[in-house]
């Protein structure tokens, strides 16, 4: 768990269910170029550059990965050689598409639809679309559930990121200090996150006084001041590769009532949108749970953005949790629960967990505790 | 020229001349999403997420962008704004696609062929192509004589950065004690390059003894001892974004005259593939004269890479120097020379200096001295 990727046995798995979901969907097979779908299916950190890197993986057959020689070493670090995925290495002059053509063909000369990854670079794209001869389909719709409902595994990986996270957050009173800069606090956390386990961080946020009231704002050379409510979203990947998020907004000094009272109904809001995750409950009623508290406040207008997004591999992948996604939750799935309001130029709040969909319920990855954390000053 | 972007103006130009070659090409316009080219063009440092934003270039008629609504405060760092390109925000249930066609459709129905920026993911391009009812064409074929020449500005950028990563050269020996680590001498280097004006680190090779014979070594925990044959290949980003890149060749002590000899062929093989660069001189007449003088010593089998990539807001990009590229050079065209040898097991050496095609010849922009750089030990 703590490893650059998972067992073997765990890619495995995941090749022979993205080849049955090929079948399913009545699809020729997948096409794989670099990022989170390849990362999933074989560990490989492998990047994309102008040289075609494929991972082709036939409806029916076997897999094969077409890569440049000179990336032949970078297979070592993924479960590929081991899977006894075919390897078809290519130098400068031969053509890697057509060798994706010809991994791709199998006796079913029927099934000529094929799909390829979200992140396939119109690079590679336009010149496979030529030589297959079809216009490719979007993976997603046969990876989106693979994707979405993680296994064991990978729910031990995100609770790992969420308790270094957890850890951070738990650090950040201290940093709050009036006369330091948002930026001198984003540096301390930023070590924070490295020296508690992530790899690398992702994003800081960190949000002070009217900046707080832009969801977008990251980090400035802004002082902070004694009164000053500060938004604290934090998060980055854990290897071998899951992310944290996680967000609690901070006070410095006693708020002032009107924003205990605001801030109050802002966590009643979140707890009701986590209290109502189960399976079979859409993604839009975990969002109209928050925003209900909210609205019956008249706070609606102050809550601008989706109540959450599907993560993993990457920071914001499906699940989204927004009005009009009629998708059923199911065991296993993964997203932030994460409303927020918002008054331009004055303040901000934000409170944000990952859960994970049980059968109970929601399991939170994220425990430190919710209340607007007051924090001392002078 | 040292901040952020260029001036409005040459945003302008490149946006005229980038729709006259598309109705050149008789395309109807290009869609341009983030990356590299949606830089070169307005200055926009947007990055790709799930929504899209794209620059919309008709042949005829005016351009657009089309962006979430969140997106919109990223717009004030671009050139976006002061070019007045039309700003078609969208939020969540819109359909950028749709907008996307209707800042295409000019009077002109006849011109379907639209052309795509080569980084769009399939995530975007794919829809785009449902709703434009085509396939796309690269915009690479529009783009490229545009990119590839680099105006006096560009020029200027990647003198600036050529002279930065000298200055991190001029500071190498002093890092290359035996008893260290490629990976030390790599934490440093990477201070240097960030402490001579460079945004950001974007690669560093230490590559000592062995390690030195494979092209695409990083660093790694070997220990530095006397005797040792370094390759030293580093640079990064200049604002306003151009890049450095350029390789020496150090020995800890004095070569063995084997060694000594066979750089002194790789050093004039550089010499002679810098020496041939003249306007109307084709890009593999370039990696010939390197490979020529190899070939002529016995050494051709050990240079095992082409002899350069293009260089500007991309580390590689066209021209590529290489066998089979008939393209002939142009004054503006900015490029590496940097052939190596390779003995595996042993060692290996390479020269690479950063060059810029001029009327009168190759005007380097890296000037350390190009001997294989004998570092005194103990």
């Amino acid at each position: 768990m703590t490893g650059h990727r998972f067992s073997t046995e765990v890619y495995a798995g995941r090749l022979a269910a993205a080849a049955r979901a090929a079948a399913d969907a009545g699809l020729a097979g997948l096409i794989i170029t670099p990022g989170y779908d390849l990362r999933y299916l074989v560990g490989a950190r492998a990047q994309t550059f102008e040289r075609l890197t494929a991972l082709v993986l036939p409806a029916d057959g076997d897999p094969t990965i077409v890569l440049p020689r000179l990336e032949l070493a970078s297979l070592k670090e993924s479960a590929v050689l081991e899977l006894g995925v075919s390897v078809r290495d290519w130098v400068d002059g031969e053509d890697p598409y057509a060798m994706v053509a010809q991994a791709l063909g199998g006796p079913d000369s029927g099934r000529l639809a094929v799909a390829v990854t979200d992140s396939m670079p119109a690079l590679h794209l336009l010149p496979l679309a030529e030589v297959l001869g079809v216009v490719p389909v979007l993976a997603t719709d046969v990876l989106r559930t693979l994707r979405m409902v993680k296994d064991p595994a990978e729910v031990d990986a995100l609770r790992k990121a969420g308790e270094a996270i957890d850890r951070v957050h738990a650090r950040v009173p201290e940093l709050l200090v009036p006369g330091r800069t948002e930026a001198d606090v984003a540096a301390d956390i930023a070590e924070a996150i490295v020296a508690e386990g992530h790899s690398e961080v992702a994003f800081i946020i960190v949000g002070s006084g009217p900046h707080g009231a832009d969801p977008h704002h990251e980090c400035s050379d802004r002082v902070l001041q004694a009164g000053d409510i500060v938004v604290v979203d934090i998060g980055g990947p854990y290897e071998p590769g899951y992310n944290s998020d996680s967000t609690r907004t901070y006070s410095l000094g006693e708020p002032a009532p009107d924003i205990a009272r605001r801030y109050a109904v802002l966590q009643r809001a979140q707890r009701a949108a986590v209290d109502s995750v189960r399976p079979g409950v859409t993604a839009e009623q975990v969002d109209a749970a928050a925003r209900d508290v909210l609205a019956a406040e008249g706070l609606a207008e102050a809550f601008v953005h989706r109540t959450g997004h599907g993560i993993g591999l990457s920071v914001h992948e499906e699940p989204y949790i927004v009005a009009g996604n009629s998708l059923p939750l199911q065991e296993g799935m993964a997203f932030s629960v994460e409303p927020g309001i918002y008054f331009p130029g004055q303040w901000g709040a934000r409170i944000e967990d990952i859960v994970i969909v049980t059968s109970d319920g929601a399991l939170s990855v994220n425990n430190r505790p919710h209340d607007l954390v007051v924090v001392p000053v002078g």
